[in-house]
């Protein structure tokens, strides 16, 4: 089926033949999707989309997610074709180490990329989340005639985003909250890796979508532009109106061009091959070498210009808000740059020694609420979260002002009730945070930080500041047994690159962890720095109270530290969380033995890591007999004890029952962990 | 709202009381549930559900899952009453260790619980896979006139398993495959943890469930038995016309009874309280005292007898059709015995000594391919699978067949389609397991083991025989990038207690480590033995086959083995997988230099702990010095190499680039293993 020549045609192809050139040149990639999508996309970023290719980073640029990130060419092209700093000859090396045009698109590496894509369904949480900041912003800065805050959230979504179970999650509570900004585009081509979809994937989509709450507007022929715009247009109309999320359903042929290939799943991830691309090249009526385009392609694609004015448009609203609003105005600046409070440092140190002050013996997950209590006031920023554990997981405090749809905005708040949707919340806290202007953080249990695991590796992998509250940690949360025991969690969330996992022992450490979560470097739109996510473990039950003098409290922000030095120790103790007790009792057992032990609390192994060689000797100096307790997995303290060391721990599932009893019944026991350093001396 | 004292009501206030006596009992529980359900159980327990509380493994007895977990009182009530071993001692035992009443219900724990649920929506989720073993059961061994194999899979389900995104995945894909006898009641109070339900879930579930292609009964309510009663025979009519599964939306009250705390949050999971439960007493018109239950009550729940007639009624037809079909009614009771083929010891010998002569060099996940090619005609129990990569994952075989829809019946195949469902497939994976019948597995990219990891976590907690086909692992993966390359997931999926993780390094190790999965013991319905799932982690690229003695192919079952030593080795080169290779090389490379060292490949670390000492000493003595080689995370392999080991591997995300490009820009090199070795020497 070939195209009519026109020129809105040749510009889509422009896209199809940079798509099907990178991926051949490659020998990799997927075709497919961008040939496919290539008619809706250049009608939104033609007709629609506000951006400027020569800021990416302006505030109030409408958000484009593409949450299919296998069809990686077409933002490439996309961003290529309008201005953005990426050269043909990235195109060129597409998938080449190093290249700004990786395999899936990567927030931080791609200048216009908003978000890392390619785990499906995940782009189309951020997106969620994007539009949830926008609408939040909106009420919180925005004043009687100065809508400072006010752009769209698009996505484009593929057929693998819609069956996985996160775009439930996230386009139901987007429904429910009536993100109205919020306008996703189905890429309804039938097809997925395994063939016709109708096999496997039976949903009437617009049916599934309206129970949510959203528009849709079904059946838009996705090669029809005249009917994309009207859709688009609609999708506006409904948005202003404040009737909720719009899907477009566009109905597409994948690899659209290819003669031969389009409409089958063969050309969905791999390259068309010379002949068909040479097939292709004719039916398009493209008669162009590969990547090259001419230039009045370049010129109708350019939207430099067009972006300059929009945002020179925006930035004279933005100072009539600023003389008008001058306070408001800097806040809105310093969120969005996701700069801390000038006198957040000062602050947080005064609210770290005052809780060491108190010295109050209560459970991490309450130590954590205390702190919550204090950072809000520091920090308007923080924007709460609970998967429906709110009361569980302490993640809200006394005045705290839930999120709640209204008419037509959402009613204003700092604390999301995310319904029972771990993945979802997740990866909508990545969405916010790469929004800007809020700095997000989220509750459930440790043992379900499963189901969320991947949007961790993500933010983790997109250098995103977001904080994860896991209450109710190891055996010590008791009765509800063995599926919500988080045994191997903590152990296994400290191996995903740049997450920090923090497990505090009392409320000092609780409190510099939180502190040490907000302070690590924020990455905001398109300037990622050196930044990550952190993961608070914490426990249901109390814990004892720590006494520190100074220089200790100090310590804790490394990670790992002497918490009791003994005159001449024989042995190191190493503990984290809970176990940091048992540490305690058992280096007065022993030492009423006459054996002196150094107590070496752990809360974060991997801020410890990376210390100095010259910090890590100090604290576990070299020869000196190691033993490890932690109520989990053992596997992971072998770094620290060495063959000749030891671990308390335990590599079973718990079990159900009170969790002092658990605590005996395996072992976690002072006794036992100090008849461990006697073994190991 | 008092309740009629009907006998009806009494029966189901039997429930109520026996939840909320034991929640107090325990001070912990959650008695909302059972008693906002009680009504429902009550119906479909006495009136539809066939089973025989004497034999709770009775093969075609209905199965009922409590995928609302957390409302565990409810099924043990249920158990208690109709007969099964479960005495009143045990209730009153509730949460306490050791009893057979856990917080949340565990299979093998306690008789009548099919499967543990807790973690919300998977028990939905097995549901799913019950009732798919049953249709294909059926379509593989019924005969004209002989319905073997015919019974129901009742579900409850509550908000938070709706909320989940697993639930979109499961019940699309029953919907698309028309799973008829799949009958869900939806438990639709309005409440969960954080309150009404309406501000964080406003979907309109019936109208969801239709987009799925379910018959969907809505509006009835869940206090009415008749209209329960007649629900559940709509249900069954609907079944039998081959329609589809059917969703049953019960308006219901939480904690109904309780006079002042039913319909809100406070009685979904907190005992209610001397005095409320005094109320509910009264309320409820039920004057007995805490665990008592009246012996007309007791006899009217009391389902042996009918339970022991059903199952002799099918037993008469199961011996007529032994008759009739001798080798098929043999064969479905080894199937569903979960024995292995009196055979299947010798011919998978057989098969590795065939494998190992044919010295195949191929991609692990290749030569995965070609152990399911040979082992499906050992095994018809055998049920392939992928999340929508057949052909990069290799589960599919020649002349597999696909499962479809059908119509009345499922169209048979042992080859399934789960769609882009990560998480879906595992947990339908496992209630494949738990029905019996089939030994499932199923395929995804080893990176998205992150999307479906809890319920691996439920297969190994559950002693599951599952096995998880998880290709691509580690940058081997090549252009996909960061996203896509699993780095820390062959690590932390070694962290899962019961978990088998194997990487093999060629063609043999990669046939005897499915042999292994294939020989865990077999845990089917209620009989739960010590057995487990396994994760087979492939490449995508070829790897180097290694020559072997019969010996040294013997020994790869250990899971840990010397492949190659050296006379009088000054060092150990332990490596898995696509690194095995690597490490030969750096061998031959150091005894170039004269420096001997020995090889291990440890393709399963999980086994290979579990030996003993004196194997674990044999492979690596004592005092030689290590060094681990895994293009991973590190730090799981400190505890074979210890503090003065060395560990090459990669503690950062990956790089979308070809594999040798980035084993060569990340140093996992047999230069670099070379180096470390000499390091350590």
């Amino acid at each position: 089926m070939s195209l009519t020549p026109a020129q809105d045609s040749s510009m889509a192809n422009a896209i199809r033949a940079l798509s099907m050139d990178a991926v051949q040149q490659a020998n990799s990639g997927h075709p497919g999707a961008p040939m496919g999508m290539a008619d809706i996309a250049e009608v939104l970023w033609t007709r629609h989309l506000r951006h400027n290719p020569s800021d990416p980073a302006w505030a109030n640029r409408d958000r484009f997610v593409l949450s299919n990130g296998h069809g990686s060419m077409l933002i490439y092209a996309l961003l290529h074709l309008t201005g953005y700093d990426l050269p043909i000859e990235e195109l060129r090396n597409f998938r080449k180490l190093h290249s700004r045009t990786p395999g899936h698109p990567e927030v931080g590496i791609t200048a216009g990329v908003e978000t890392t894509t390619g785990p499906l369904g995940q782009g189309l949480a951020n997106a969620v989340g994007m539009a949830l900041s926008e609408a939040l912003l909106a009420e919180e800065f925005n004043r009687q005639g100065h809508a400072v805050v006010d752009h769209y959230t698009y996505a484009f979504v593929g057929d693998g985003c819609l069956m996985e179970g996160i775009s439930h999650e996230v386009c139901s509570l987007a429904g429910t909250l009536k993100l109205s900004k919020l306008i996703v585009f189905y890429d309804d081509n039938g097809i997925s890796i395994d063939g016709r979809v109708e096999n496997w994937f039976g949903d009437d989509t617009p049916t599934r979508f309206k129970s949510y709450g959203w528009n849709v507007l079904p059946g838009v022929d996705g090669h029809d532009s005249q009917a994309v715009d009207r859709a688009i247009a609609q999708a506006k109309d409904l948005a202003a109106q404040g009737k909720g999320p719009t899907l477009i359903c566009c109905r597409t042929v994948i690899g659209k061009g290819a003669p031969n290939a389009a409409g089958s799943e063969k050309v969905h991830g791999a390259a068309l091959g010379a002949a068909e691309i040479e097939a292709t090249r004719v039916a398009l009526n493209w008669p162009h070498a590969a990547f090259e385009i001419p230039a009045d392609i370049y010129a109708h694609w350019d939207a430099k210009q067009q972006g300059q004015q929009q945002q020179a448009e925006w930035q004279t609203r933005f100072d009539a808000y600023a003389q008008a609003f001058p306070t408001e105005a800097a806040e809105l600046q310093r969120r969005m740059a996701g700069d801390l409070p000038a006198d957040f440092a000062e602050r947080s140190v005064a609210f770290i020694e005052a809780t060491s002050q108190k010295a109050e013996t209560v459970a991490s997950r309450k130590a954590s609420q205390l702190a919550i209590t204090a950072l809000v006031e520091m920090l308007p920023e923080m924007l709460g979260g609970s998967a429906d554990l709110t009361g569980s997981n302490l993640t809200d405090w006394k005045g705290a002002q839930a999120v709640r749809a209204g008419q037509p905005q959402l009613q204003f708040g700092r604390h999301i009730n995310y319904g029972v949707r771990e993945f979802g919340m997740a990866a909508i806290m990545n969405g916010v945070a790469l929004h800007g202007g809020y700095l997000p953080f989220g509750g459930t249990f440790l043992t379900f930080s499963d189901y969320s695991r991947n949007a961790l590796r993500m933010a983790a992998l997109m250098k995103q500041r977001v904080v994860h509250v896991f209450t109710h940690d190891s055996i010590g949360l008791g009765e509800d047994g063995p599926t919500h025991q988080s045994v191997e969690h903590a152990a296994s969330l400290r191996l995903i690159p740049n997450l920090h996992v923090w497990r505090p022992c009392d409320t000092t450490e609780t409190a510099v962890a939180w502190v040490c979560a907000i302070q690590r470097p924020v990455s905001v739109g398109m300037t990622v720095r050196d930044g990550g996510p952190s993961a608070l473990l914490l426990s249901r039950q109390n814990l004892p109270f720590v006494d520190r003098d100074a220089d200790t409290i100090a310590a804790i922000q490394r990670g790992g530290y002497v918490l009791r030095d003994a005159k001449d120790a024989k042995a190191v103790i190493i503990a984290t969380g809970s176990e940091v007790g048992l540490a305690l009792a058992a280096q007065e057992q022993l030492a009423q033995q006459g054996v002196a032990v150094r107590v070496v609390s752990m809360p974060c192994t991997n801020v410890f890591d990376a210390q100095d060689a010259q910090w890590r000797e100090a604290v576990l100096p070299k020869g000196l007999p190691r033993v490890a307790v932690e109520a989990g997995v053992t596997a992971g303290w072998y770094k620290y004890v060495g063959l000749d060391g030891a671990v308390v721990g335990l590599d079973t599932y718990g079990e159900s029952a009170p969790a002092g009893d658990l605590f005996t019944y395996f072992g976690l026991t002072a006794e036992r962990v100090a008849a461990a350093v006697e073994q190991v001396l």
